[in-house]
């Protein structure tokens, strides 16, 4: 018997076994009102009640909707009600200017937009064919309550689910298409791969319009997970809901984490969560100095995973295998600063040129409407990552970069991440990104850009020194130049291209 | 981007991510070599022969493998080498008579036979096209190391990669046809919901054949987990390997974890496993005494599962849950012995007639050139599982009968498995089955088949008279005989219709 995929699989679960149980907590302190105490069962309701709304004011199938919401209950709901009725979801990175949503929503042909309250007025400009801003407006008027909801008409695994904009390096952001099999993939294996289960209590402290919260409302839902709402995202705040809601689970990039130890320096009492909080990491591979830190000072568990928006995002996994328990704590947090061992039923390879490719059911179906980036992105039947990296024998991935990223001097390759991680384990560095700049003699000579850490009193030839005591000569930095911040995307993600222009300009290549 | 789900992902992951792991402890005591030091990379070389040597046997796509084996690593192997180059592997239960494994192996239409040395003799009638001995003759005549295999030409996820014969219990056995995507869901669920991991030790108290050991092979593989074979169940046994190899996840029928408490009874020195041993029980709801027993005496986790042949096996699981953690152990143990909620995605409901049907990606593809049965089984796009059941309000199924033994006394429908249940918690009896007979005032009375304990003194009287204590009246028995044994099929089930047969000879219908 084939049956389709689709995400109703884990609203129907949480509803059928645990429609007593707390689903999910709303974050109290929003505009607008808070859902209070939703079991899965009224979450179920509620979810109907989109989905008659949508109904009502005539949404047809494969609509799209488009949400710009900060994390909330509301925006939870909307993951499944929207693609339930075989409609997409469009959530939108609230983070984005107002003219690059206008693009986001117009871009994805959105019919409906959904907006917080707290970016009405800023969005003002950002029109679609009905427009409600989240909370008072939506439960009055758009929300139909008790009214049976029409079936989607034809259940398809393969149908777009969501539409997740890429936060963009170099040019418009694309919409990434995720099928319903793409999602109920990722959220079975990331549920495996994590052992989570109803005993766990999950906090959102990773945005939700980021590619779904990595689709973990999904499975936390099919597993009966009570998930805590955080709306923006604060180490204090963090450690305080670790403590109130008995939180066992969490995602998030490394600045997260770099956050709670921060809170964590001035927390009065015990930290709460040791030996309980299992914290999953990507967006980057943090510094081993913070995998460390958090084992050391916070006794919470730490696993890494790697992966992107087009593909649900889950790829890889790391966590401390049980043969590695006695290796010391330095060395086992170099370990678990790699991306790890591909999820079940991802398959990846290296191609001659360095770059990661991987082939699973959780790689997007293709971008939105761009049918030759699409073709690119999934050339020969594999998708290609753009990040650099390596294998090893024990079938452990490590990005060495990305791909575009790579430094070259004097025709070595340099992972500009290895040597960011070295100047970062510097206890007066804050913040470092490392580039290549043209050079006449090596091509490209190593340049990196360092935020200092408050009252820190170092130099350039100390953090050189520094660099060739922990690395090989040649991957030290040959000049270091000290800023007060670095520039990052709306997700925190730095833009190595933007960095290396001012020092590429007037030349017509990027790479020597 | 979609891929076919087959079960080569378990194995190339296991490859891949635990290529130096112990993959497979095989069992020593058996005639024929044991399989020495299986790592998961030896274990794939070793499926590759396999592989390799069917394709120099001429033996092509489609075509079916039988494989009639106690528990061993070479069995384990041929439950991916077999389905991994798009052929059928159709593992026969070795209790069978010879008689009817030469049905299974000619309905089957198997091309080749692979015998358990222990057989061999046995099944000296039994032929194929190809016929071989598992241990020597399989490792020089037909395995073919170091042969890169022929790829399957058009992997399918919808294919048949298994044929399981069901034990059978009114006609001749039917051969269920599992595919890909049918064992790969109820792999990834059954890892999910028991929490399954590479810090893991399984042990194979469950026949291989049996469902294809439930699924646990693919899984505990695709999870890099340490497998340690057992070839015949004995208690005493499983104890010691429990100790010997740090298990911590068995399955089994409610009669294996019998055995366990019965040689616990007479272990020396501490109960191995405690608070890390997990045991899995399906086959048919337990004695309530047996749950609390293994919670008491030996400290072990239990999970009841329910599900057949037909569904991979996985429909539904039941583990204590947080909220029932402080309840007294006797009805922690009567909660845990309902059948559970259903898996992820699985769609559940009980029939106007009480029988429980199923919907999910784990149902049967068909039955073995059964056309008419098939149809009968999947009408109206649900499974039929014979079985009749409630659902409670909390989602919890409860499998109250095999549908065809429900017991009709006086218009009352009486759950057999509870008048069993209530009579196994009497001190005397050791083992039970309760039957409906006819009886001209009520249409059907209700008798209770007993096995007492050794030594045991009680009467009839004594019994009928505890039933009503415990039970409301008409659920009592009206009589009991007393049995030295109660005959079981070779995978342990009670043929209920064949206890009846006796006391409904010479009527025309089976059912007042």
């Amino acid at each position: 018997m084939r049956i389709p995929m689709t995400v109703s699989d884990f609203l129907d679960r949480a509803e059928l076994g645990f429609s007593s149980s707390t689903g999910v907590v709303d974050e109290p302190d929003q505009p607008g009102p808070p859902v209070p105490g939703l079991t899965y069962g009224r979450l179920a309701e509620r979810v109907r009640a989109w989905q008659a709304g949508f109904d009502a004011l005539g949404v047809g199938e494969g609509e799209r909707v488009a949400v710009v919401s900060h994390n909330s209950a509301r925006m939870l709901e909307l993951l499944f009600a929207v693609p339930m009725s075989g409609r997409i979801c469009v959530p939108v990175n609230f983070r984005l200017k107002p003219e690059e949503i206008e693009y986001v929503v117009r871009q994805s042909g959105a019919s409906v937009l959904l907006v917080d309250p707290e970016l009405d007025e800023t969005l003002s400009a950002v029109k679609a064919r009905h427009r409600f801003v989240l909370g008072e407006e939506t439960e009055s008027a758009l929300m139909r309550f008790g009214v049976e909801p029409r079936p989607w008409s034809n259940p398809d695994e393969d149908a777009t689910a969501t539409i997740n904009y890429t936060s963009g390096t170099t040019a418009r952001p694309k919409g990434v298409q995720l099928t319903h099999r793409n999602i109920w993939v990722n959220g079975l294996t990331f549920g495996l791969h994590t052992r989570a289960w109803e005993g766990d209590v999950y906090l959102h402290t990773l945005p939700m319009f980021h590619c779904n919260g990595w689709g973990m409302p999904y499975v936390m839902a099919g597993l009966g997970v009570k998930q805590v709402v955080l709306r923006k995202v604060d180490g204090v705040e963090i450690l305080r809901r670790v403590e109130e809601h008995g939180v066992t689970l969490m995602c998030g990039a490394p600045a997260v984490w770099n956050m709670v130890l921060d809170a964590a320096a001035s927390w009065r009492g015990e930290i709460p969560g040791r030996d309980r909080v299992r914290v999953v990491c990507a967006g980057a591979p943090p510094p081993s100095r913070t995998i460390q830190r958090l084992d050391e000072e916070l006794g919470w568990e730490f696993t890494q995973i790697y992966g992107l928006t087009e593909t649900s995002p889950l790829l890889t996994v790391n966590r401390t295998r049980a043969a590695d328990a006695g290796l010391p704590a330095e060395e086992r947090a170099r370990r678990l600063s790699r991306a790890g061992v591909p999820a079940l039923g991802v398959r990846l390879k290296v191609s001659d040129s360095g770059e990661v490719l991987a082939r699973s059911n959780v790689v997007l179906d293709g971008y939105w409407e761009k049918p030759e980036e699409t073709e690119a992105a999934l050339a020969d039947g594999w998708f290609h990552t753009g990040d650099g990296g390596t294998i090893d024998d024990d079938g452990t991935l490590t990005i060495s970069d990305r791909k575009k990223d790579v430094i070259i001097t004097g025709g070595e390759n340099v992972s500009s991440i290895e040597v960011e991680d070295t100047i970062f384990s510097h206890p007066a560095v804050a913040e470092v990104a490392v580039i290549g700049v043209p050079d006449d003699k090596w091509g490209e000579t190593i340049k990196a850009l360092v935020v200092l850490t408050e009252g820190a009193d170092v130099t350039e030839t100390d953090l050189i020194a520094y660099c060739k005591e922990h690395l090989a000569r040649y991957k030290a930095p040959t000049s270091i130049e000290f800023r007060e911040a670095i520039p990052r995307t709306a997700t925190g993600k730095i833009q190595k291209f933007k960095l290396r222009e001012p020092y590429w300009a007037g030349l017509d290549r990027g790479v020597n």
